[in-house]
C-alpha cells in the first residue's frame, strides 16, 4: 500500500479538478485558519477555585496565555503565507487541493502541541512536538510552493523570478530555525524558545522592513 | 390545526428558494466541512500527568491522533466531492438544499465515531457506527447526485455524459467499500481499516491516475 | 436606561452604515449559522466505560443524538429562511445589522437548550426553554421582516405583494405553533415533541409541496 | 544566524503584500469574529443534577447567560466597527494585517474573561481583565485607524474630513469608558456594570442618533 502510494504520488495528474474555483480553495483554507486561531483561546481554563484564590489561578496558567497569543501570531504566519503562495496561482489541480488538505491538517494539529506547551512550559517533549508540527506544515507549503513554482502552468506569468526565490528561501529558512529550535530543545529548551519567536519577529518584523529598504531603493 | 395549515397554503409565493444563490449554499457548506474537520482535534487531550509520563500518555492517544488524520482526508474528500458536485449545479431549488443540509449533518456527524475509533481502536462498535456514518454521508451525496442528474434542468448543459456516470460510479463503488468495512468488522476488524484506508486511497490517487488515462485517450 | 433603550429603538436612523455591504452580512450570519449547527456534536460525548459496555453508553446517549439531528433541521431552516428574507433585501442600516445580530444571539444560543433536551428528554424546563429560544429566533426574523418589508427603500420592488404576506404569515404560524408547543409541555410532553416535529415537516416539507402546486397551476 | 539572516534579507522580493486583496482580509476576519462570537456558548453548561434541582442549577448560571448576551453584543459591535473602518480602506500593507492579526488576537481572547465574568460575577479581578482586553481590542482598532488615517494612501480618497474624526473620537470615548470601567471596580463594581452597558448602548443607539441629527443638518 505505502510503495503504491509513494510512487503513484510522483505521477499525479492534471485533471477535471484543474479548473477548480480557487476562491472556493482560499475560502475554505481561510475557514480553517480562523477556526483553528479561534479555538485555542478553549485551552485557557481556570479550574473552578473559590474567588481568593483566583488571581493564583491566573498566575498558574500564565503559560497557556502565553502559549496561546504565541501559536496565534504562528497561525497567523501561516495564513499571510498561503495568501502569499495563493495570489500567484492561476490553476489548481489535485495536486495542489491534496498538498493544501496536508498543510491544513498539519496547521489544524497546532492547538495539540500548544496545550503541551502551556501545560508543561520549558519542557523537551513539548518543543519536540511543536516544532516537528511548525515543521511539518512548513514543509507542505514548501512542497506545494516548489510544485506551482516548477510548473508555469499554475502560475501567474507576470511573477518576478526574484519572488519565486525569495519564498523558496524563506520557506528553507524558516525550516532551518524549526530543526534548529528542535536540535537545541536537548541541550537547552530557553534557547528552543528564543529559536521560535525569532521566526516569528523575523517574518512579521524584518521580512517587512526589508520591504521598506527596497521600496525605497527602487522609487 | 389541519385547516390553519391547508389555508396557509395557498397564499405561500411559489418556488422561491429555486434560484437560490450557489455561492451562498457553497459558503455554507465550505464553512461546515472547515469546522467539521477543524474540531477534530478537539478530541486530542491528554489527561493531566507529571511531566515524567507525558510520553506514555502521548503514546496512548496515538490511536486517536490516527483517527484525527484518518478523518481529516476522508472530510478532505467529502469537500472535493462536493465541489465537483456542485460545479456542475446551476440551480438550485429545495430538495437540493434539504439533501445537502441532510449531507452536512452526517458529515458535522463524523466526530463522534472518530473519537470512538481513537478510544477503541480496532473494535466492531466503533467501525460500524464510523462505516454507516461514511455511508450515509455517501449514499445522500449519491441522492443529490442522482436528482440534479436526472432532471437536465439542474445541470450545466456541457457536462460530458461520461462525466454523470463517472460520478455515480465513484459513488457506488465507494458505498460498496463502506458496506464491505462495516461487514468484515464481525469477523476481522484489521480488514475493515485496510478497506477505509483503501477509499482515501482509492479517491484521492487512483481516481486522480485513471483521469489521466482518461485524458491522453481523449487527447 | 431600559427606557432610553425602547424609545430610542423606535427612532433608529438610516445612517452610514446604510450602504452596508449585503454580502458581509451573509457572509457573517452564514459563518454564525454554519459554527452553530457544527457546535452540536461537541455535546454528543460518551463517559470512559470499558468497551463491554460501550454499545449501553451509546443507547444511553441516543437522546442526545436525537437532539442533534432535530436541532441540525432547525438550525438549517433558520439559515434558509435568513436567505429568502436577505435576497429581497437591497439595503442595509444599523437597525437591520442588530436585529440580525439578535438572531444570531438567539441561534448560537440553541446548542445550549439542546443539550439540556438530551440531558432531559420529555421534560417540561428543557422543553420551554428550547421552545423560548426558537420562539425568540423567529420572532426576531419577524420584527426584522417587519421592518425591512413596511420600508420600501429596503426591499427589491420585484418581490410580489404576495411574497411578502406568505413570508409574513409563514413567520407568525411558526410562531404560533412553537406557542402552542410551549403550553402543551405542561399538560403532555410527547405532544410539544410532535409540535416541534411539526413545524419542521411544515417548513420542510408542505411549504415545498405547496410550491410544486403553485407552480403548476401557473405553468 | 544573524549573518544568515541579514544576507537572505537581500533576495526578499519587494513589497508583496501591498495590494492584498480587502476581500480576503475581511473573509478571516469575519470567519474569527463568527466563531469567537459562536464559541461564547459552549461556556454555558450546566453540572450533572437530578431533574428536580435542574431548575437551581439554570438559576445559578444565570450570570453565564448574561455574560453570553453581554459579549455577543460587544463583539457584534467589533465586527460592525472592523467593516466601519475598512470600507474605507482601499490597500492593505503588511503593517495592517499585523495590527488586524493583533485586533484579532484580543477579540479572540474574550471567552476567557467572559467566562470569568460569569463564574465570579461583580468580582473585582474578572471585571479588570475584561475591561483589560476590550481596552487592547480598541486600542488595537484605534492604532489601525490612525495608521490606515494618517497616510492617504490607504484610504478612499471620498471619505469626508468629518468621518475620520467621528470615528477616532469613537474610539477614544469606548477607551475612557474602559479604563473609567476598569478604575471604577476598585470601589464599586457595580458601576463598571453600568459603564460596560453604557459602551454598548452608546454604540448601538446614541451613535446611530447622532448620526441622524448629523444626516438631518447636511439635508
Amino acid at each position: 500500500m505505502v510503495f503504491v502510494l509513494a510512487s503513484s504520488l510522483c505521477i499525479l495528474p492534471s485533471d477535471i479538478i484543474e479548473e477548480m474555483n480557487k476562491n472556493r480553495l482560499e475560502a475554505f483554507s481561510d475557514g480553517v485558519f480562523a477556526i483553528v486561531i479561534t479555538l485555542l483561546v478553549l485551552d485557557i481554563r481556570i479550574p473552578k477555585v473559590d474567588y481568593a484564590h483566583l488571581w493564583d489561578a491566573i498566575i498558574a496558567i500564565m503559560p497557556k496565555i502565553i502559549s496561546y497569543v504565541y501559536s496565534f501570531f504562528i497561525i497567523g504566519i501561516y495564513w499571510v503565507s498561503h495568501h502569499n503562495i495563493t495570489r500567484w496561482i492561476t490553476a489548481i489541480d489535485r495536486t495542489i487541493i491534496w498538498l493544501n488538505i496536508t498543510l491544513l491538517l498539519f496547521v489544524g494539529f497546532i492547538p495539540f502541541p500548544t496545550s503541551l506547551m502551556g501545560e508543561y512550559p520549558f519542557q523537551k517533549i513539548p518543543i519536540v512536538l511543536y516544532g516537528l508540527t511548525l515543521l511539518a506544515s512548513n514543509l507542505t507549503g514548501y512542497l506545494t510552493w516548489r510544485y506551482v513554482s516548477k510548473n508555469n502552468r499554475f502560475l501567474d506569468p507576470n511573477i518576478p523570478e526574484k519572488e519565486i526565490r525569495g519564498i523558496n528561501m524563506s520557506f528553507l529558512f524558516v525550516n532551518l530555525f524549526y530543526v534548529i529550535a528542535i536540535g537545541v530543545s536537548f541541550v537547552n529548551p530557553y534557547l528552543s524558545y528564543i529559536m521560535f519567536l525569532s521566526v516569528v519577529a523575523y517574518l512579521v518584523i524584518f521580512r517587512s522592513k526589508e520591504h521598506k529598504q527596497h521600496k525605497s531603493k527602487i522609487t
